[in-house]
């Protein structure tokens, strides 16, 4: 059994769970992360259902041995192929990227018409549908997947002419389907919010999934009483699977602060390889 | 000692390596492929020389099984991060996707100017620019790193608006350069061939790693008796090491015919992990 002094781990395929993670220190200041990002076999967006559950096990077997409280799936990819199979194979609680944004869309939303923008991934697996529809069963949902918004970002396209043809390209659907509420299903997607905002108007609400998923976390470890009641004073913990600097110099961006040290971990396989 | 009718071996980081296959086919109908490409882990572009090393070995390993008389590495950024260590590592044959490009803008080039869009590894590598120095100490050569061409071609993008305004943010340093040759210096880059035509004019000689790469493989296997005299009749392999169905309908348009059949491999790690 951990207790309130244990770390909170999570994962993303890269840079993108930092978003997460700095809604998550806003709202609990006190605690102390390790963050993993799969960069040496990112994006995650558009890999098999397969692949990403071997990666996503992967990856919370590493983070499993750091004395973690939580696990957190900072990357709505994963969570959409892999919350189920890692919530089969680990008692500690697990906390997605998608059922915390499916819930305040439906609490924000008038007339239940949202559309969902995620990666091929997200959207082909219907995650956000399925958690849209569990909640209200009479919700429209439009689901846009926009492949190439993660490499925009991660480019620092996101202010560039051609990022906003390619929001305006991804967003015709919307035109006329009286949506009132959109989710930013990725976690990449927070830096291109103020493009996205300029295109749709001030009309349509826009949920910013990494913020919901940290207060879905903060509600859980209040909850629970595993929240920490004394600041935690160790540098947080970063770890990638190909190059630390890197990771290092554009995190900033991602995190809002900056990141002092990162350290590289090859995985081990989760499973024996077939041939 | 492998014998002509042996099969020649190519690995991707995903399908622009179908590119150079079907040049190579163009010139060697006759020869017998098996291609591997490594969707599971793509793209290469922007990851270390060590990860991409490593890649790269387990890639060829999985190749040397199969029979084959000659290793072509297909992608730009393995060849600049991992030829070396791979001719170290293995006895045959093997060309990569640097080289014979370099060697033919050297002929090409009137005024010894010449420009290379690659990748950002194969661009910090600075391979296309050791090769070119060897080949002419005086030549200018000006690198251009294109991260976001990869996902436009591989999200079919190519004929979008956004992609010109993208190429021509990447082609601002040709001005006033006085460039009169470009390397193509990525294998998904031949499918955005048209549109830096319009941008930079007829004045400027193109140049096509992935053809120039086939060609050095033809005159490889005349030379040393190796290329097949009678019609090869096996349908060519192909395996990826994420989701086959995906590299079969979209590697159409890479190779410009159809595939058959692709089958899943997940690669043996080459080396133990650690942690």
């Amino acid at each position: 059994m951990h207790t309130a002094s244990a770390s909170i781990g999570m994962f993303d395929s890269g840079l993108g769970g930092l978003t997460v993670m700095q809604q998550l220190l806003r709202l609990l200041p006190n605690e102390h992360i390790v963050y993993f990002g799969d960069t040496a076999r990112l994006p995650y967006g558009d890999k098999s259902p397969a692949t990403i559950i071997r990666y996503s096990l992967e990856n919370a077997n590493f983070l499993l041995e750091k004395n973690i409280k939580m696990l957190i799936i900072a990357c709505s990819t994963a969570t959409a192929h892999a919350l189920d199979s890692l919530q089969q194979t680990y008692s500690l609680p697990i906390v997605g990227a998608i059922d915390p944004g499916a819930q305040r869309a439906i609490e924000t939303s008038k007339n239940g018409r949202v559309a969902v923008l995620g990666t091929k991934g997200t959207i082909h697996s219907q995650a956000y549908q399925k958690a849209i529809i569990e909640r209200d069963p009479h919700a429209y949902i439009l689901p846009i997947a926009c492949p190439l918004f993660v490499p925009l970002v991660e480019e620092h396209f996101t202010h560039h002419p051609a990022a906003r043809l390619i929001v305006q390209e991804y967003l015709k659907p919307l035109e006329s389907q009286h949506i009132d509420t959109l989710i930013l299903g990725c976690t990449h997607y927070p830096l291109l919010k103020e493009l996205i905002r300029q295109e749709v108007g001030e009309q349509i609400t826009i949920i910013d999934s990494a913020a919901a998923c940290a207060e879905q976390v903060a509600k859980l470890l209040h909850g629970s009483n595993l929240d920490r009641s004394t600041c935690n004073q160790e540098p947080h913990h970063y770890f990638v699977s190909d190059d630390p600097h890197k990771f290092q110099s554009l995190g900033k961006s991602f995190l809002g602060l900056p990141i002092d040290k990162v350290e590289l971990s090859t995985l081990q396989p989760a499973t024996s390889n077939s041939r």
